[in-house]
């Protein structure tokens, strides 16, 4: 039967409601959208549930229909994992109004959470509570936990307390077949069987939908200090950080690279952020050390290690924030970059991991291409030196790149290089972005096939109709 | 065709050479008995290939002969997932020969180390090298990485730096068609698509065999400071490690609970180890907080948060180990709890989680229960308060368990309590050992039948032979 789209939004409409059913251009657009302006894709319908249930029974209904289901949260993705498909019939599924906290206990140090539950307000009551959720990236006051969990995510504090893989301790979720999977639970420690929300976890929405998860909680640190430091070269920024890991041990709870092309980026666009120090090194670090202990002096610390790192030769220039409004201000800088080099230009954002002693030849490599294949190009490093992730990003004049078809030029090229000189440096073409829809075509050529081969014999497992956010990831074989 | 024996035999010797096909009960009986001596299941050989290219080649040949293939390392588990199955031939594949420490990387904080490396070994090498492998449990000297990867073991470090699921960057497996699959990355980061190496964690051999794994490593500890505490109740140890974590952040390496009827049983059967305070209190902690930072003073740090918790009437009383020796010796008290159990007579361990909330409650019903209906036994606990796992341990009188069939039902009867009570609590029936072939038919009472499913479509995926340890974790329906 072929597919009848007014058919399918009558009874789209009786399972939720005909207001959390939205067709049309003017209601549509914004989902349909990617938050970079890559992708532009209609969508049949984007439907917006507001329990599990009925989650559940527009998945059901999806698959009945043969209507391909694209879940979808706060969609800041960057990779275009949130947007429908070209080649068939697709509603984009909107968790957001599942946005409940469930429940905090104190003494499990848990959280549980709806998925369209948005990371700034999870912070926020975890810090009503004297407690600590960890999890920290540009888009904190949009991204949704549904997104987090399925991409992954990372961000600045994945040094010190791990991915969202880390800090997730149940799942609940809707699976291909509309049935729900109740995994949410608040234990430390559980080996009974495989632990099945690893799958879901960073499967970017191709196995279901998740739609509540358990959280850990961490001690509210008590002291915190943040410096800015700059220094000459990558590879004097890594030797930093294992000088001041003999320092003040695994305290360091952020230490993120920018480089000057970033820094001047954000003076220019951030909306009137300010540098602290004049803009005369090559690389700028951004460090936070933070304890939940009493007595430690924090800025003291700071600076003592500081110091120390000077007199060795690790710091040509530093600036320590002697107070919370200081630091804040401080990372403003780091969690401006996105924001800022959307208004720049067209930005080519790249998201590569190489192991930590590669970095620094890595960014010598794609320096080197850049200038040469891409002189155009602006090109602006963020990252996470402890993890071995630097965003290189190239930022484009605008109007070179009006079309879609030239944007997608230039990401080619860009994205090309970045990811041939990590690979060939036994680096991830994605560190902590995923796949999406961006680097499919990517993946298939880097990724050894036996292993692509596990992941789509997962997919077929779990998702035998193919409905579950077809063409992300990877691509599955047609069905016979 | 029916199983041919001889022939099998001469076929893998001539792929591993005759002396690594093990036949004959003087050969193989001590890898076909579990470490405990619960199960002793004769193999139809015991194969020791030396490189991962004869594991392959061995996994194979199984396929073709329809022979199911049990992987073992140290054959030091505790739910019997390393004994062969009794219902087809098969053989036992042990990884022990494959026994190199392949790379060791200081910047990259990595070491990749075949299956058959032993834990003690890998904690030296690391050592050695002025870092950290923070995994360690009772069977250090014997137990293997291949082992510790596919149970996910746990242990005492876990409350700092997680279970082996969070020490493991990259693996290598060969998978039931005999493919090897090398997943050895040392990326921190890394989201191409789904994390397969995730699977193999805790699957308990059931989905291929982990031939070598990148573990990550830690600084080196410059600091540490043990202490034994004695405490009035459960509720009071659980206090106290919020407290402590109040006093010394997140320096807490170890934090675990003895009954005293525990170190009664060490007492008298620990080879001559001593109790360093009267057993006057129902229960004891030891405590171990460690930092890699300079200038930081354990034992004063130890000493001022221990009398603040006794001034808050936290500890009953304590003694801090003024020495490295002195702390050795305490921890050679938890460490031997394992080996004085079972010479103490027929020890039937369990090793079920709560939320760390509950625990009080569920050691009380167990021991309320324990004395009803099984009043011969005494009953241990030893644990890890802070994951929420704690070991109940009842031994019984080695001469009303002489039997096979007598040691099964006393076993069943005590498994019961401790399972019921746990599940009642919204607990899990295995913390740490797993569920290999004791736990089977409990597990499918207690885990939703859809997450049953999800397991058995993945092994369906990854095994549609069904060669890969059958019977352990869950049963398959019979093949069409």
């Amino acid at each position: 039967m072929p597919f009848d789209l007014q058919t399918f939004v009558q009874r789209a409409a009786a399972l939720v409601g005909p207001d959390r059913v939205l067709t049309g251009p003017d209601r549509t657009d914004s989902y349909e959208r990617d938050w970079r302006d890559r992708y532009h894709q209609k969508a049949a319908a984007v439907v917006l549930p507001g329990t599990v249930e009925e989650v559940a029974a527009i998945v059901r209904l999806c698959g009945d229909a043969g209507v391909a289901v694209v879940p979808q949260g706060g969609n800041t993705g960057l990779t275009g994992g949130a947007v429908a498909p070209a080649d068939r019939p697709a509603i984009l599924l909107n968790v957001s109004r599942l946005n409940r906290i469930r429940n905090v206990d104190l003494r499990d140090n848990a959280m549980t959470v709806d998925a369209g539950c948005i990371l700034a307000d999870v912070r926020a009551r975890a810090e009503e509570h004297g407690r600590l959720f960890p999890l920290l990236l540009g888009s904190v006051g949009s991204c949704e936990v549904g997104g987090l969990v399925s991409t992954n995510a990372g961000g600045t504090g994945v040094l010190r307390y791990g991915c969202m893989r880390e800090l997730v301790m149940g799942l609940e979720a809707v699976l291909p077949d509309g049935s729900i999977w109740n995994g949410l639970r608040s234990l430390r420690k559980d080996n009974t069987g495989y632990d099945m929300k690893q799958l879901f976890i960073g499967a970017e929405g191709t196995l279901g939908i998740v739609t509540a998860a358990v959280l850990k909680l961490f001690p509210a640190l008590t002291a915190s200090a943040s410096a800015m430091v700059a220094a000459d070269s990558v590879r004097q920024a890594v030797d930093l950080l294992r000088f001041l890991q003999d320092q003040v041990g695994d305290r360091i709870e952020a230490f993120e690279v920018l480089s000057r092309s970033q820094l001047q980026m954000v003076m220019q666009h951030g909306h009137g952020l300010q540098a602290p120090m004049p803009l005369d090194a090559p690389w700028y670090v951004l460090i936070e050390i933070a304890d939940s202990a009493r007595d430690w002096d924090a800025v003291a610390q700071m600076e003592a290690a500081l110091g120390a790192a000077m007199e060795a030769d690790l710091v040509a220039d530093a600036v320590v924030a002697t107070d919370q409004a200081k630091a804040r201000r401080l990372w403003e800088l780091r969690h401006s970059v996105s924001e800022a080099n959307k208004r720049a230009g067209f930005s080519i954002s790249n998201d590569t991991s190489v192991p930590i002693s590669r970095l620094p030849e890595f960014i010598e490599r794609v320096e080197r291409r850049m200038a040469a294949e891409v002189p155009q190009a602006t090109v602006c490093h963020a990252g996470h030196i402890g993890d071995g992730n630097v965003h290189v990003i190239a930022i484009l004049p605008r109007d070179g790149c009006s079309t879609a078809e030239a944007r997608e030029r230039a990401a080619t090229v860009v994205t090309g290089i970045v990811h041939a000189e990590s690979v060939a440096l036994d680096g991830s073409i994605s560190a902590e972005h995923g796949i999406g829809r961006m680097h499919v075509a990517r993946l298939e050529e880097v990724k050894p096939a036996r292993e692509l081969d596990m992941m789509r014999s997962v997919k077929q497992a779990f998702d035998p109709l193919g409905i579950m956010n077809p063409g992300k990831v990877f691509q599955m074989p047609p069905q016979a």
